[in-house]
């Protein structure tokens, strides 16, 4: 059990409190900006909305904040001793290192919405540290939330920050245009759900590289070649569409 | 009730034949190229291999081949009066006008693999005909199998498999993209599932034109960045990365 402090109460910071609790830690304090707009935790919470008030009660201190406010918020803390993480993807830790001299990472791998419950037990939870107590001490707070805790290094979390986005937001952005080519053509993107779950119900079972299929996959240039002409007045689309094809034909 | 020859039995003339048997439907003949190699069905199956032994018996003949065997199924094929119906995503109808005069396509939009039980209630199926007829015989055998039976003309047709090749194989791409980037630091693609299981989730809930997160819909230019840096070293990916970035940030 650790006394922790949370500075910043976004969807991360909402549900860090909460799993943290949970968990048995006790929270000592929960900083966010405007107190009036926040959402009230099922768990007693000493909310403050100024730094200053910051005290010293917690042995850990983790900042969910955007990586714009990072700086700034490591320029108010002076936390030496204390151990202090941010949750940033692609921050380096070096950013808190006028803060205290135990500064790591603590970056939960999932997208966060304040109103889904999330299932922390399978949430990876990369673990970044400045010295073997920080780390040590991360490692065993992330273990009593999820079962997925990895040690990474600043190479290796900005190379999962990456491949995150890859797999993430541009899938996402892939079905959009699917959804976009469907709307023109008055069919509701539902229709491609089943096969989209399908994917997915792939990839857990073997790795993507060994189950790719498609026209491009199979170099099927006559089907490839209408859906070229079907994409022509559509550039960016079509565009998108070559480069792909092109870069899994290569992988053959 | 209808009775039903299958021309093919690949992966879906496979589970065609079980899930019409199971729907009532009986089935008549299959044909596949090498008996010797054929999966056995649960159902007693009357198989050729030369579709000269094709006979009359079935009110229905669906041709699930790959697109390239089509024309040559099709000139072998001569079927007045019947309904005969290709299973493919992007050829036309028409291929089948010298066999018969009832023409169709029975497309059902799932990717299906050999070993994996499906659920053929929740796939859509596209239907395609060149008369009343057809289409409505086609839609009660559709029916019969899936809730969601959708009639299309050829363009709405090509428009949903350029939908699912973005929104399946070109998703299945960028898996694997994360794949290759975390494998180098010796990290298992594994650890993305429950963030591509989250977005999944999310599309189900709303539109993913809705929903779009990450760097380049923030226009954190910051991070975008470092992992254009971090890419510097694999062109492609680079370059792909630039692009869909950008298209994301013009979709503002």
């Amino acid at each position: 059990m650790y006394k922790i402090a949370i500075i910043g109460y976004g969807n991360l910071g909402f549900h860090l409190v909460n799993h943290l609790s949970e968990a048995g830690h006790i929270i000592t304090q929960v900083f966010t900006r405007d107190k009036s707009k926040t959402r009230i935790s099922k768990y007693k919470i000493d909310f403050i909305d100024d730094l200053n008030l910051l005290n010293s009660d917690a042995d850990v201190y983790f900042i969910p904040v955007k990586d714009d406010a990072l700086n700034e918020v490591a320029r108010l803390l002076s936390l030496r001793g204390k151990i202090v993480a941010h949750c940033s993807a692609s921050v380096e830790m070096t950013v808190l290192k006028n803060s205290t001299e135990n500064f790591g990472v603590f970056y939960p791998l999932q997208t966060f919405s304040r109103e889904v419950e999330v299932d922390f037990k399978n949430i990876p939870i990369l673990i970044e540290g400045v010295n073997k107590k920080t780390i040590s001490v991360l490692k065993e707070i992330a273990s009593s939330l999820s079962d997925e805790v990895i040690e990474v290094n600043q190479q290796q979390r900005l190379a999962v920050h990456v491949a995150a986005v890859f797999a993430n937001n541009f899938s996402n952005y892939l079905f959009s245009v699917a959804e976009e080519i469907l709307k023109k053509e008055n069919i509701s993107y539902k229709i491609l759900l089943p096969l989209i779950e399908e994917t997915v119900r792939k990839v857990k079972e073997h790795a993507p590289s060994k189950s790719q299929t498609g026209p491009a996959k199979r170099e099927d240039d006559k089907t490839i070649q209408k859906h070229l002409k079907f994409l022509s007045n559509k550039k960016e689309l079509k565009n998108l569409y070559s480069i792909i094809t092109e870069q899994i034909k290569s992988k053959k």
